[in-house]
């Protein structure tokens, strides 16, 4: 049975022409749909990227799929304004028992020896970075000033004033910059599906990042993404497929 | 609107108990959903897993929710006798003209050197090796004689009799002994969910493959692959979240 939840999308996360970024519309479902079964965290979620969200009121047409013992899984589309914004399939699971993994986590300098993004540097995303501190490793901020260095990684740390839940996860796996930037090609690279397996619930404060595009092919690319805690523990794996900037 | 496809689960592609290979499942599913959409090529799929699948009949409950110029987007739900079986998301497109990608193709040596999979040495995974020709790399064979690497990785090649359509990508990314047995942790690794981005046609004959867990936490791990023709081109990249054996 299908249900119709409204859902608010907020505003601050609007990246080009006053859409919302992708991640902000993955978290803004994950999160209500995560109000409607009994396991508290995310553990895998996919959305597939049908057409701009806005800030403001929306449905998320939901269904619940599985409520297991271990997963409860769910199926939605949010829709905006008579047209589909994302369709999604969450699972959920308990991650309060977690143990440690702490197995390649980056290594970054200290978010005070790294680059602040500041909204006037990124053409195009300015509402994202001036609610979330974005700080990039020096070796990946070289596209700032035209010196990629052809890695196609991305690094850093981020932090959410606050913290976030787990479901803020999804949203984090979607606000650096892009990998493909670090090999020299700027512009526009809309997702069309992005997939975070959430591994362990975020504590408050800097989060590490490195997102990598290691093949592009016509015009798609793969960006995976992985998020640390400070004590190098795992939080979360990402990929997306995505449009090649023309 | 939601239209009931007849899909019939074909049949030699079973591996714990009876039940069918995930990638098998989802497989069934993404060519069904290929035959109700313009574009001819998945490009991403996702599957979560919801309860065994066997060989014979089951529904396909299916949703086209875009038909656009560079993609169609369908969402389903496999059911068989009753029970949810896998929740699908499918984006299709067109890759008859992506060009070369060649890089960081896995070095292996050439499948006459390799170790072919017979279903004897693997216990309950008989049927999917009857159907299907997979030789490991013998680094990554070593667990057919308690000896793993430790690094977490299966790579080899695998043969279709008969080639197979770009759907058939999904299928092989699910049918490798599972990394983490390179671990030296052996048992059923069952899949929440499965990602697959199809990048380019498969050719016929061999296509080298490449998995890796890396991170184990909790119940959860990750498993991810490459697939590559034999000429290094990028075939499809995937990940599924699974469990550990206990």
């Amino acid at each position: 049975m299908t249900a119709a939840v409204p859902v608010e999308l907020p505003g601050g996360w609007e990246v080009i022409g006053g859409a919302l970024n992708g991640g902000a519309l993955l978290r803004a479902a994950t999160t209500a749909l995560g109000e409607r079964v009994p396991h508290p965290d995310p553990v895998t979620v996919t959305g597939h990227f049908l057409g701009p969200g806005r800030p403001g009121p929306a449905t998320l047409a939901a269904r619940i799929l599985r409520r297991g013992g271990r997963h409860s899984t769910a199926a939605a589309t949010l829709r905006q304004d008579g047209h589909d914004v994302v369709a999604v399939l969450a699972t959920f699971g308990d991650l309060a028992a977690v143990g440690p993994a702490r197995r390649a986590a980056p290594d970054l300098p200290p978010p005070e020896a790294c680059v602040r993004i500041v909204p006037e540097e990124i053409p195009g995303a300015p509402a994202v970075f001036d609610r979330i501190d974005v700080r990039l490793d020096p070796r990946s901020a070289g596209f700032l000033r035209g010196a990629p260095t052809g890695r196609g990684e991305m690094a850093g740390w981020v932090r959410v004033p606050g913290g976030t839940g787990t479901a803020g996860l999804v949203l984090l796996a979607d606000v650096f910059p892009p990998a493909i930037f670090d090999h020299g090609v700027l512009g526009w690279v809309p997702t069309v599906e992005l997939t975070v397996h959430c591994r362990r619930r975020p504590p408050e404060g800097w989060i590490a990042a490195r997102f990598r595009t290691r093949h592009v092919t016509g015009p798609y690319l793969e960006e995976d993404g992985e998020l640390w805690d400070a004590a190098g523990n795992l939080l979360a794996l990402s990929r997306q497929l995505a449009l090649a900037p023309r």
